[in-house]
């Protein structure tokens, strides 16, 4: 039997140890292998350490009937090929951020994050209950893929620049790293965006190959030491204003399960959706605290100006991602219709408490 | 065998069908009897519904090994008899806002929300990761509980009025049902602030036994008719920025369980917390439109004069908090850090994102 074969849909292996061979019912006897190949570095903090939770927590969650073999980006695969590996049904998860498939179809965007887009509980309240979950249930399936919302890492910071941004003409001819929509987005106001691994940014930034950078935020960004090329640190980031992380399972495994796995899987990813994002955000303030503080970073925020020509700039980005297909539309339309009914509701809730909680208690 | 002794610590019964007699793991054979008892209606939209919800997954997860039987409010005992139900080992779980249980300790208010308190996002960040759990726990502990995140309902509106509120004096002589911390803020103010279940609150005002009410938001709010008694309906509400509910777990129960089994109730809460909170936010913007466009209610904001005098009227409130016990000293400053610390980030996060992007996009 073929390594692949043996694989595909989920092996079923007898338990080694413990088990009763007389009559046990097979739910107690058999155990599930699962490979979970990610593409973060291991023990990437937030985004590895969270995936690898999410590996250990289906262990822990089903006594080890499902049992996950965890591979950091590189360890059985590059990170890139993390799709295809599991698509293939050679794994049978990966943990990855979903535009980073836009290549293959534009609407893989929207299932991580877009320039102008959704917040994390906007993100989360569209998945779930605002027709999100169906849409990206179509597009997995074209691909023979399942997945599932396993993490987040909220508002991202706008970026490290060597120069203060004062008006839109500034990003002309800028050489930053910017993958996504967001790059195609300063492309329109004349950068140069470039897409690098995260392993290769600081030299980068370093040698002056590259004027500016984005990462993730302080927590993450701290660790990078960006700030000894560039100690203008922007915000807020327009380009990814929250990112869900993605587990991605081969559909014929998926539908193999039993519905209490499915279950178990279903929970143990909602539960990496919650702790991700709320690691994230004990860390970033502190984080951030230190590098004004410790590296004498610039905080700066972009202003009107800026904004407005980045909106300007991600319309026309958009009308081109909905031109490529019926599907691209159809989840272009409804990210626009949750952006206004959600976030018209955010906006009388989260963003007027925020404002005003904070201007009383003075922070 | 009393009942309450049967069922204190949680009942292994044999399962009653379909699993072999013949050297069966015990893991399979048994079966952990679960009551549930909530403070909510049976099918009430968004809490009783989460509620259901969190009880039906635990049964799904564990294939029917964790088996609950779910009570509503007043099902099998009164909806604030569950906190005592479930201490004495009588039923397993409660599902409820543990605000309500803040004439037994004050610090229990904190495990939901208080004026001038945490979003969602910041509450489960201070909970999960900035030492919020382990006071929880050592206050629930005292009462032979162990409590965890089971949903939320977001930022609440400030409350329906009769006429509009101009100032802080017009809280003078007010007649507002509005529990917890938030209406002693009120009583600051000179209001005379009432506790009404929601089953009274409708009659109450339509009466003009009192002239104002909070609630929970437009979702729910919608359901109650406030709209034909008052028509003026504020935000943002600063005393309940975002209502945690919990499930609180028999302490001795809880500890017999398996790993396993424990971390099935962790991610089964961990999930309706991420559910529930979506669905809410999923619901409110359309039920908001349509108390506008239908019921002609007038969406009105606090002014600034109004929200810097609920500001010094907190403060007030909080002093005497922290007055009461070392526990509740301990409580008060570990949520004051978080509110600097990740409210900090929070102001250059999403509420800074919030404000550009929907000013960019007109909403």
């Amino acid at each position: 039997m073929k390594r692949r074969d043996l694989l595909k849909g989920g092996a079923l292996a007898a338990a080694t140890a413990g088990v009763s061979t007389l009559a046990a019912p097979a739910i107690a006897q058999d155990r599930v292998e699962i490979a979970m190949v990610s593409t973060w570095p291991r023990d990437f903090p937030g985004l590895g350490t969270g995936a690898q939770r999410f590996a250990q927590r289906i262990s822990d969650i089903s006594d080890g009937q499902l049992h996950v073999e965890y591979f950091a980006g590189g360890e059985r695969v590059g990170p890139f090929d993390s799709f295809d590996e599991v698509a293939s049904g050679n794994a049978q998860i990966y943990h990855a951020a979903d535009y980073y498939w836009k290549g293959k179809h534009p609407a893989w965007a929207y299932f991580t994050g877009v320039p102008f887009g959704l917040t994390y509980t906007e993100a989360n309240a569209w998945i779930r209950f605002g027709g999100g979950q169906e849409l990206w249930d179509e597009l997995a399936g074209e691909y023979g893929l399942k997945n599932l919302m396993c993490g987040n890492t909220g508002v991202q910071m706008g970026g490290w620049f060597r120069k203060e941004m004062e008006s839109a003409d500034d990003f002309k001819g800028l050489k930053m790293r910017i993958p996504g929509l967001g790059g195609d987005v300063l492309a329109k106001l004349g950068a140069s965006p470039v897409s690098l691994p995260g392993s290769q940014i600081y030299e980068n930034l370093i040698s002056g190959a590259i004027d500016a950078t984005e990462w993730v935020g302080p927590w993450n960004d701290a660790a990078m030491k960006f700030y000894e090329a560039a100690k203008f640190y922007y915000y807020p980031g327009m380009h990814e204003p929250s990112a869900v992380l993605a587990a991605g399972i081969n559909k014929d495994f998926w539908e193999g399960l039993s519905n209490s796995h499915k279950t178990m899987i279903e929970a143990a990813a909602a539960t990496e959706n919650d702790m991700m994002m709320a690691e994230f955000n004990a860390n970033n303030g502190a984080s951030l605290t230190k590098l004004i503080d410790e590296q004498g970073v610039q905080l700066r925020q972009f202003n009107d100006d800026i904004y407005d020509a980045f909106g300007e700039a991600a319309d026309e980005v958009f009308a081109e991602t909905v031109a490529h297909s019926d599907l691209a539309r159809r989840v272009h339309e409804s990210f626009l219709r949750a952006r206004t009914d959600i976030g018209g509701w955010q906006k009388i809730a989260d963003q007027a408490y925020l404002s005003q909680r904070n201007r009383v208690i003075g922070i």
